[in-house]
């Protein structure tokens, strides 16, 4: 017995019926708006090459750590579903079997975000009515499959379908950005920019960053084995990055470590980095200096910051040696900011030219640390719920720990931070359906009236992401 | 004038009236399901023994520290409870002077989930139908004290009553577990198993521990003065605990840490701790070694393992000098999971087979380490809210914060976790209606269709406890 | 276009009809209850010399450091709105400027108490019927500086207006109260109190401590060069106060650090301390000692004890620098009690006469620490939800976190701890409203019957406050 798959037009509205009629018009203004997209990791090649994509397991199970973390936390193991093994493990090749065994174990799922997005991009993009399950494995095998052959289900087909205004990918300073240039030189009018994301060459602890730095000095000709000729090199390639479109940069730092070091400590340390002489401390310490700087070189070149700290990667040994990262056993810890940023806001956070925007995996610094702080530096934002809190609960959270003491416009709308292309629109669209619900509650509530409450969905479904990111 | 006592039938529903209709259709479906207490400290020698308990003050107020430390908090003194002293200060003898004083201040419980249990207590199980206060104290001194010497009042016959299909008390591996064997022999076929808590012979701050450890080699026959006999003298009382129907161990550390050390480190380690020289760090480091043994040990014998860590015990010494532990006097702090637990889990959190239920004190722990960690290591699953976190409140939060990023399958239904026997029926009470009340609300959502919340208000009230726990 | 300004009188209640309709009859039974202010920051001279209020930007913007730091985090200078410069800056002197200023930004305000507050002054104080922004700027200025000069604007008329039954505002021990004395002389029955604050006498890292120290000496005529006159110093002025009619005390250290050293420990640390030796760890500890020696004196002498912890102060050197304390750059940051309270609560904790309040300004201590440690110990009660906390969300989440194991009586009613005299109403209006919707839910969940919720409502509202600071 097939069950059927249904988007209720109220999803996610408050429940009674004041708020929930409020809620349905100020969703129904903002529902069309085009989608600014302005940090997340899809795959440029996938917009400069509009090649078809793969089969189902390859589109929406193999790169989604959200879906595989799930069934491998419930006994299911990564090499059953195709994830790729570094070490020679051998893995299931057969894309139909990797599918029955997602469908088989769907349940999992319930009350997760995930299913939202999953069954949102079921409905909507394969027009799937039935739900899924082992049953009807099979019959979404064959419809997804099928349809991915069709040319309105290419890459840039669907970006337009998507009503995509703008979106940003993150690259290395590395990158040739080769597929930015295809897409520039294509004549295809889609927005896909750059952002700047210089983890590989600023923390001493990312793998190969000795290599790296040696790279760097030879795309930008600078000398990197002096700070001075370092500095030069990362402002090149932000340089680059900037005229390839790029408005932003991207930090993921285990911790918002800053440090603001004299100039003769800074080489120092950057010396003692760059020979491999570093200690965890001069580590930590160095990753600070280089977020204190590179709010520096943003005064200058106008790029917007953001700060993603505070994720334990790869806490699964056993999984890093055979599958790598990203394979869904990052985990969020404790994360301080008011003492860790101190540094860099002396430095900067009173330019009211300057923008950097705060993300958090550890919830309770939202009222007590980042809200005050943004509500009182002119530089800093806070950037959207983030990973495992962008989801309705999450996001619900985030607007009522923030909103009192950061208001509405200390915020930057919403970031779908995804490599999962497909589900873009429903990520989207559970933001400004949780935003709504938001602003009619107020409504509801009397704490705001009826015609901010349409400005403010406006703002938070658009406007703001596209004033801050300054796209 | 008194007011009436009445348990409405929609209490703890959610307000909005499509939420509270489904949450009644769901709380329908599961009321009557039988209990399966998985955790718990109830006294086995009531199911052994099946003698009539005390009068009301003996049964309902002196062993429940969520009432008198209430009561304590606003002035009234725990002698004045009858609490009994250790060092000779005399307290109230009089069962029905105590009672009189809980009744004058019932009114300080209210909006507490104390209040909620007893009044439950009172009204199913005594068929009160009057509010207590102190006009109605000896109205229910007389009811409570004649009921108690009926025949249906006594443990066995509750025990039927309440309708447990199995029940797990907690003790120490130098119990011989004689109450439980007498059960055993008695042809009753009430399900009253033990559960394995190791913290007097593995926790060197325990008080006797050397004690213990003699002991524990008299008991085993194994010679605890090397590593190795320890170990084996450990695996001998599981392995007895089992055969005597044990299918879990609990361990109430101090913090969650964990180690993993050298077979050399670990037995240097052991040296220092028997001999009494071991330091604060030593202590602390042995503890978390002993959790990596003890999780070994159950990828061997099968027992699923439980973790409650992060309480401060006895934090008020006058009271404990006074009156000694369990006295209301332990206080929560501050508990990292992602971190502390990483060697634990590099060592056996791969392991599909091993169950490892942890539990918290700091919510915190649960969005930001303990969802995302359940939600990807096949071992470990997550235990309800816990203690002070027993509530409606605490309950909503554990769902809300928990179950976008785990789901509900790596969340192990509920634990009544009580010594207080007769409020048994009305906690597992509160705990599905709660979960009803959250599942209808992903339902009146959207998040969730109604049928998949009926397979999910079974599981969370019977089925998830059954299976995580081997029952 | 201006739009209306309306208060409507269901504002805050929630949004199920159940409820709205039991919080409206909660809130009706109290809404005219007169206001107990036991802590906050009004300035006595203006009910001792009772002349009018300046204009209204020097009224409402200049001393609100909520407005102002709002309006600096979007980029407004703190000079355009007039705040004085403490080394020369420049400022704006023009108060209609700073008006416009302020109105042009006020959308910035959605969603924040400052909105609330500031609208229910408006329409209340100053019966504006239309919205403030940019267009009703002058409007707004013309009425409220109108209304500044005629008689019953004036404090006393309008502390009268208020149903203000009772205020305390909070002075130093080096104070002279000559403004609470001239209340005294002049008959006016207003009943204004002081509170006191000692930490610029406690604090060696305070601005002055060595000054302060020796002004100290001279008032009370005790040698504060050694400790025993050092303390027989503070309990002078204590007596000083409390004679003035002071019913408490109030504490603002950077951490809730507590010691309880040996005499000649104390003695010790004092000299450093008293001589500018002090390291950062001896500052920590001599704050911490100072705690216990507080709350021992108010033993003898009976002032309830405030603590206010966990606010790093001046987090912005520039605003410092330039503006001063009081800015808006405090920033809270993660605090410990459990550990931190100990040495305290072991001295002290036990003593049923003693009246400790706590605050937090980190709302996860709410369920973990605070709640726990209000629940057992008999002289902790805990203060209502502070600073960046006072407002609808952050009242819900106090109540939330907090009454299900601390219950109602260990809190102590509303605090405004407000320097804005004109939002005092307003203030205790939202609290009003925010715990009648508390209780009308707890109603509607059957968790407390109805007239307990108006019993509650009446004590939250004003009993509990007068009681706890013996009011």
């Amino acid at each position: 017995m097939t069950r059927p798959l249904q988007l209720h037009p109220d999803r996610l509205f408050p429940a009674d019926s004041l708020s929930r009629d409020i809620a349905r018009k100020l969703y129904e203004s903002v529902k069309d708006l085009p989608i600014i997209s302005p940090h997340g990791h899809t795959d440029p090649s996938w917009f400069a090459d509009n090649l078809p994509f793969g089969n189902p397991a390859e589109l929406l199970i193999k790169p989604d750590h959200y879906v595989f973390r799930m069934l491998y936390s419930q006994g299911v193991p990564l090499e059953s579903l195709g994830i790729p093994s570094r070490d020679g493990t051998p893995v299931e090749a057969d894309p139909r079997a990797i599918w029955q065994r997602f469908a088989d174990n769907y349940y999992l799922f319930r009350g997760t975000p995930s299913r939202m997005w999953l069954d949102t991009v079921f409905h909507d993009v394969f027009e799937l009515d039935v739900a899924l399950d082992g049953h009807t494995a099979e019959l979404y095998y064959e419809r997804i499959d099928s349809c991915l052959k069709k040319p309105e289900f290419l890459p840039r087909a669907l970006f337009e379908r998507f009503n995509i205004e703008v979106i940003a990918t993150t690259e290395s300073p590395l990158d040739d950005l080769r597929h930015h240039q295809k897409i520039l030189d294509s004549g295809w009018n889609g927005r896909v920019i750059t952002a700047y994301r210089p983890d590989p060459v600023l923390d001493p602890d990312y793998e190969g960053f000795a290599d790296n730095l040696r790279q760097l000095a030879e795309i930008t000709g600078e000398d990197t084995s002096n700070y001075a000729g370092y500095l030069a090199a990362l402002r090149n390639r932000r340089e680059f990055f900037k005229q390839m479109g790029a408005t932003s940069t991207d930090h993921g730092h285990p911790t918002a470590t800053t440090a603001n070091l004299e100039r003769a400590e800074a080489k120092a340390l950057f010396a003692r980095v760059r020979e491999g002489n570093a200690t965890a401390e001069d580590a930590e310490l160095f990753r600070g200096q280089m977020l204190t700087e590179m709010a520096r070189m943003s005064i200058d070149d106008g790029l917007v910051m953001q700060i993603h700290p505070g994720s334990v990667r790869n806490h699964n040994p056993l999984v890093f040696e055979r599958y790598g990262r990203d394979k869904g056993a990052d985990i969020p810890s404790r994360t301080d900011y008011v003492h860790a940023l101190r540094p860099l806001l002396e430095a900067v956070g009173n330019e009211p030219g300057l923008t950097i925007i705060l993300f958090t995996l550890d919830e309770t610094s939202y009222s007590r640390e980042l809200a005050p702080l943004a509500g009182h530096y002119p530089a800093l934002k806070l950037g959207p719920s983030w990973w495992f809190h962008d989801s309705p609960e999450g996001m619900r959270r985030f607007r009522e720990q923030v909103t009192e003491t950061a208001g509405f416009y200390n915020t930057v709308g919403f970031n779908d931070d995804t490599r999962a292309f497909l589900s873009i629109p429903a990520r989207h669209d559970v933001a400004r359906r949780m935003d709504c619900g938001f602003l009619a509650q107020l409504v509801t509530d009397h704490r705001l009236t009826e015609d901010e409450a349409f400005e403010l969905a406006h703002d938070l479904s658009y406007t703001l992401a596209k004033r801050a990111y300054k796209l």
